[in-house]
């Protein structure tokens, strides 16, 4: 028997905006203070799930779809379940929140220049090059959230720690978990 | 926190042979104890996970697989998952087994003659007219478990109650749930 009350922490943003730096700073932290964690990464979840699915709209929303579900099981079976993919589309983010009971969207915002001047992976000069199709925020659309729980500014402005650090106080002042 | 070990119980069988029926039972029984339980029916699982992945036996991996991999993470978080899907292939079934800690395997077993003299939803009768097509057990193989946990006769020797109650006894001996 499980006394934990699960909930979907979702976050969303632009490839390299941070998504998955910050939920593994906030999902160890959980599993600290002694939650079940379970983290659904974009591209993992593409493995396991959604492998020949490709990144047109109606596979990307299948894609998310999926996650969602699963999300959604975790959460009604006690887990924090979180959710890191890009998830471009407000419709479906928005379907999976009306599905979910204790959902919380944390946008991870980061714009397009700083971006491609980071450029990490060099995904982005490739996607300008025409080199990737489909690329959220230069090729394919990014809609951004009009009411997250949580915005996350990773242009600079903010360390990864600082935004974990909002993403956990919020949790705690929405009561999904124990202040510290 | 959760103090509840998770576990996968895993339904095998042809269709109509009875693995829906007991899982039920099971789950419900499960539920009146106190545990967290999720049943992933094959049929319901092929809308959420698998739309558009027809019958072929690699499509069938696939599908088994996603279920399998989604009994892995609601195990590991101390929930009851049970898979309910016809799994015709030894293989993947074992493929999943060696995947997840605590796995209970239950082979509903009943013969091709008498489900197609029950032929409830008349799919036998169709198969063999060669209506549908990749029918397992009448045109697609079929690979019964070697060594199951379980074995459930449904041919008419037990009733769903008495496979059901076999499959709690089992959970039992295995201290995976409590005696009552």
């Amino acid at each position: 028997m499980c006394n934990q009350n699960g909930f979907t922490l979702w976050f969303t943003g632009l490839s390299g905006a941070g998504k998955s730096t910050i939920s593994e700073i906030v999902s160890e932290e959980l599993r600290r203070r002694g939650l079940l964690v379970e983290v659904l990464d974009g591209d993992v979840v593409r493995t396991h799930l959604s492998k020949g699915l490709g990144f047109s709209k109606e596979d990307r929303d299948t894609n998310i779809r999926r996650i969602g579900w699963v999300c959604e099981i975790l959460s009604r079976n006690g887990v924090a379940a979180i959710g890191a993919a890009i998830s471009p589309y407000r419709e479906i983010r928005d379907e999976i929140r009306g599905r979910i009971e204790r959902f919380v969207e944390v946008y991870v915002e980061c714009s397009i220049e700083k971006l491609t001047e980071r450029d990490v992976k060099g995904l982005y000069q490739k996607a300008l090059n025409g080199e990737i199709k489909h690329f959220t925020g230069v090729s394919d659309p990014y809609e951004p959230p009009l009411t997250p729980e949580v915005i996350c500014h990773t242009d600079g402005r903010e360390t990864p720690e600082q935004s974990a650090a909002k993403v956990l106080a919020k949790l705690e002042a929405m009561q999904y978990i124990p202040a510290t």
